[in-house]
């Protein structure tokens, strides 16, 4: 299995925080990995949190709240475009004045295969840096090993 | 009547556009007209437009649709907070990879009155200015002139 490197990075002139990630599966699955939430709860956040989905309506105009014990976040799915991007907000309940608009983008490349751009940005510096600060990235980056294994998991079944 | 200002700014670090203006109403009463349909319909836009409201949810995680019969715009209620603050995402039909994050607020100043806030983000520069380019300038501010007209009218009722 193919190790994938997910890039985290903060543009220094917009309060944004933009993630790449290749994944070893077609646009359609990895969306589907995205909107399914019986899936999504499955592999998001890090290995150390059991996340509950507590309301998923996934359509343009849909509303969304996830969480573990600790942690609880929701948001609105500004719009869901199939197997090719999503535009969702997002808040840490804990902030509740800190609000991301998020951009995802589901890109087809060789082989099958897919590149995700999750575009976050924030109203200003410090709710961005707050979030860079929060551990966020473990989250990250452990959330997209457990989609790896995810789809891995699909495919030898 | 007291004319007031609508001062549009935009920023040259951070792709946002934000809007001040003042009210001779209470916080409860701008936030109403925000909320309740047939009042925002009474005043939002240019005065050449008749706006037309289609979805509604106002409430957060709610959806929104309006529009005229040349321009049409749509979204989500991202957090709703009575008499204070509202958070919604914002997209011209006609566009539909621009997305604006706006949040407004309503802070009560002295006299009984009303500053409003209107702080918009998007993900880059690009899509912010042509938002500024587009002829919002005029819709913001006859729509606020509006508001006031409909604010007296209340008063004289």
């Amino acid at each position: 299995m193919t190790k994938h490197e997910t890039a985290i990075t903060a543009d220094a002139k917009v309060p944004t925080i933009e993630i790449t990630r290749e994944f070893d599966a077609t646009p359609e699955r990895v969306f589907r990995a995205h909107v399914d939430p019986e899936l999504y709860a499955e592999w998001v956040g890090p290995r150390s949190s059991k996340i509950q989905i507590t309301r998923w309506d996934v359509r343009t105009g849909g509303e969304w709240a996830f969480g573990d014990d600790e942690y609880r976040f929701f948001g609105s799915f500004h719009e869901v475009r199939p197997n090719e991007r999503i535009v969702w907000t997002f808040t840490y309940e804990g902030e509740p004045d800190g609000v991301f608009l998020e951009t995802l983008t589901f890109e087809p490349i060789e082989g099958g295969r897919t590149r995700l751009r999750v575009l976050s940005v924030s109203q200003d510096f410090e709710t961005r840096d707050g979030m860079l600060a929060s551990g966020m990235d473990v989250g990250v980056i452990e959330g997209y090993e457990k989609l790896d294994e995810l789809l891995l998991s699909q495919e030898e079944a």
